[in-house]
C-alpha cells in the first residue's frame, strides 16, 4: 500500500521533499461545479455529509480536477456535537443552528461522550475514498477542536462575538471544564476511528481560536488540543488555530507536527516563534485568488520565498471563499508545483 | 473653562493622574434604559443620530448614571460614507446596508470629498453635550479609519470575511488608493470641525484592521490613518485599530498619544512592542462582564495589575456588548477608581 504520491505525509514529518505540497481548506465542496451537481441532487447539506457514497465522490473530486497533493474527507466539524447528542441543522446562507443548546449543569444530561460507532457513517466515506484514490494521494481527516466545538453548542449557532460562549466559561468554569472533557473524550474516540479506516493525517480545527483571551485559551483550549495531540501516535498530526496568534509559542509546544498559519500571521515571525521543528501550513490570502493569473501567481510566489525553503505546506490561510474561480486555484496550485520545484 | 475632572487628557499625554481614568466604548446607548426610552421615541437609529438635542441627552446619560471619566459624541461611524454620497440604512439585528457601493471606476464619481459642513448635525450635538456636560468631564470625538470605511462603501454591508472589499484592495490597488483619499480628506475636515465645536479628544476606530493581511494593512490602512493624526495638532489622538496585533510596532510610530487594546492582545507584549511613550488604553474581555459582581472585581484588578501603574485608561477591549447589566458595568467603574488609587 504504497502511496504514489506522499509528498504531504513527508514534508509534514520534516523530511525533504522534491517540492512544497499543495492542498486547500474547503477544497472539497463549495467552488467546484461537479460538486454542486452532486449536492442538487440530495436534500441537504447533512444528507450529504451522511451519505458515504457521495461524501467520497465530492472528496475526489479536487484532486482529479485541480491536481492537489491531498484529499481532505467530505465532512463537518459539528458531526461531533450531534453524536453527542445535539442535532443541528443547516441553514442555507446563516449556518449551522442548534435547537437545543447547552445553558446549565441539567443540561450536561443532554449530551454524552459518543461511541465511536455513532459515526460509521464518516468512517464508511473514507473507506470508499481510499479505495477510489488508490493510493494516488493522501487523505486527510479532521475534527473541529474541543473549544470550537463547546462554542457553538453553548451559543447555539455562529456568532460574531460568541458572547453567551465566552461568559459560560466566565461563570461555570467547572462545568465548562466537564463539557471540553467529555467532548475531547469523544473526539479522541472519532479520530482513533478515522485513522483505522484509512486517514493518513489528522488536522484539528480551532476555528474559534482567536476569540478568546489569551489566558481563556491557554485554560479552555490548548490543554484539551494536547489530549487529542498525545493520543493520536499513528498518523502526522496538524493543529490550526484561527486568530490564536498570541498562542504560536504554546503550540510549538504540542505533540503535533505541523502548525497552520492564517492569512494574518507574518510568516518569519511565526517561524522565529515556533522554531524549526514544525513544518508550518498556510498561508495566502484567501482574496488573492480574486487577483488576475498573473497576480495570483506573483501573490504565491511571494508566499513561497517567505517560507525559504523550510518545512511547509502550501494553502491558504482560511478555507478557500465559496464564490473563487477554480481557474484561479489551479493558477495557485500549479505555481506552487512549479516554482517550489528544487 | 477648566474641566473639573481631565484625568483622562492628562493620562493621554502621560501627566501624572492619581488614579487611572475609566471610560467604556458604546457608552452611549446599548445597555442603558434611559437610552433605550429615547430611542424609542424616535423613529430609526439614524433618526437619532441626526438629532443634536437626543443625540447629546444620551451621550451625557453615562456620566450621570454610571460615573465614568469621559462622554463620546452619540453617533456612527458611517455619517461619513453617507456625507460622502453613499447612504446607509441600519436595519435591526443586521446592521448597516448601503443600497450604493463602489464597484468600479465609475462609481468613483459617485462619491466626493465631504464639505465638513455636511455633518453640521454631529457638530451641534457636541455644542450641545458641552452644554450639558458643563465641564465636568471631557468629550471624545471620533471617526472611522479610512481602510474601516472603505470597507463598508465598497462590500455594501458588515461581512464576515469583507471578501469583495478585500479583493478590491488586490484587484483595483489605484482606484482603491483614490477611494482611500478621499475617504481621508472628508475625515481631516470632519475632525477638525468635531474639535472646533469643542470635542477635546479624537479616537480612530479601525474596526476592521484584524481582516487584513500585514503587508495590505501597511499599505491601505496605516498611510491613511498616518495622516490624520499629523493633520490633528489641536487635542490627543488615539488608535484603535481591532485586531492588528501585527502592526503594533508600526502604530507606535504615529502622530498620537494613545493605542487601544483588543482583548486578545496581551498587555505585557503590548508594552513592550509599543514603548513608554504612548498611553495605552483597554482592555477587559467584554464578556468578563457577564460573571458575579465579585468576578467583574477580580478580573478588572487582574487587568489593572498588567499595566503596572504605567501609562493607562481603563476601558473593555471591544464596544461593551448590548446585553450586558448596567450594574456589572458599574462594578467594573468603580473597582477601577478605588483599585487604581495612588
Amino acid at each position: 500500500m504504497h502511496l504514489k504520491n506522499d509528498l504531504l505525509l513527508r514534508a509534514a514529518k520534516g523530511e525533504p521533499t522534491e517540492r512544497t505540497p499543495v492542498w486547500l481548506m474547503r477544497q472539497a465542496g463549495r467552488i467546484l461545479k461537479e460538486y454542486r451537481a452532486v449536492r442538487n441532487g440530495l436534500g441537504s447539506f447533512i444528507d450529504l455529509v451522511k451519505s458515504p457514497e457521495h461524501a467520497a465522490e465530492v472528496t475526489v473530486q479536487p484532486v482529479d480536477i485541480l491536481g492537489v497533493d491531498a484529499a481532505i474527507i467530505f465532512s463537518d466539524i459539528l458531526v461531533v456535537p450531534e453524536a453527542m447528542g445535539l442535532p443541528y441543522e443547516m441553514v442555507e446562507k446563516k449556518g449551522p443552528i442548534f435547537p437545543t443548546t447547552i445553558d446549565s449543569i441539567k443540561d450536561l444530561d443532554k449530551v454524552r461522550v459518543a461511541e465511536p460507532e455513532t459515526l460509521q457513517y464518516v468512517y464508511d466515506a473514507i473507506k470508499l475514498t481510499k479505495k477510489e484514490l488508490d493510493n494516488r494521494v493522501p487523505l486527510i481527516g479532521f475534527t473541529g477542536a474541543p473549544w470550537t466545538l463547546f462554542a457553538y453548542m453553548v451559543e447555539g449557532s455562529g456568532s460574531k462575538t460568541f458572547s453567551k460562549a465566552r461568559s459560560f466559561l466566565y461563570n461555570q468554569p467547572e462545568l465548562s471544564a466537564q463539557l471540553l472533557d467529555r467532548i475531547t473524550d469523544t473526539i479522541i474516540g472519532y479520530v482513533k476511528a478515522q485513522i483505522e479506516a484509512g486517514t493518513d493525517l489528522i488536522q484539528i480545527f480551532d476555528s474559534w481560536a482567536g476569540i478568546l483571551p489569551p489566558e481563556h485559551y491557554r485554560a479552555f483550549s490548548l490543554p484539551y488540543i494536547e489530549r487529542i495531540c498525545d493520543a493520536i501516535t499513528e498518523v502526522p498530526v496538524t493543529v490550526f488555530a484561527k486568530g490564536a496568534y498570541f498562542a504560536r509559542e504554546d503550540i510549538a509546544q504540542l505533540n503535533c507536527e505541523t502548525i497552520g498559519l492564517d492569512w494574518n500571521m507574518d510568516i518569519e515571525e511565526s517561524r522565529k516563534l515556533i522554531g524549526d521543528r514544525k513544518t508550518l501550513q498556510g498561508n495566502l490570502d484567501p482574496c488573492a485568488l480574486y487577483g488576475s493569473n498573473s497576480e495570483v501567481e506573483q501573490a504565491t510566489k511571494r508566499m513561497l520565498d517567505q517560507y525559504k525553503g523550510s518545512r511547509h505546506i502550501a494553502n491558504l490561510g482560511h478555507g478557500v471563499y465559496p464564490d473563487t474561480n477554480p481557474e484561479k486555484v489551479k493558477v495557485f496550485i500549479d505555481t506552487v508545483k512549479e516554482y517550489s520545484q528544487k
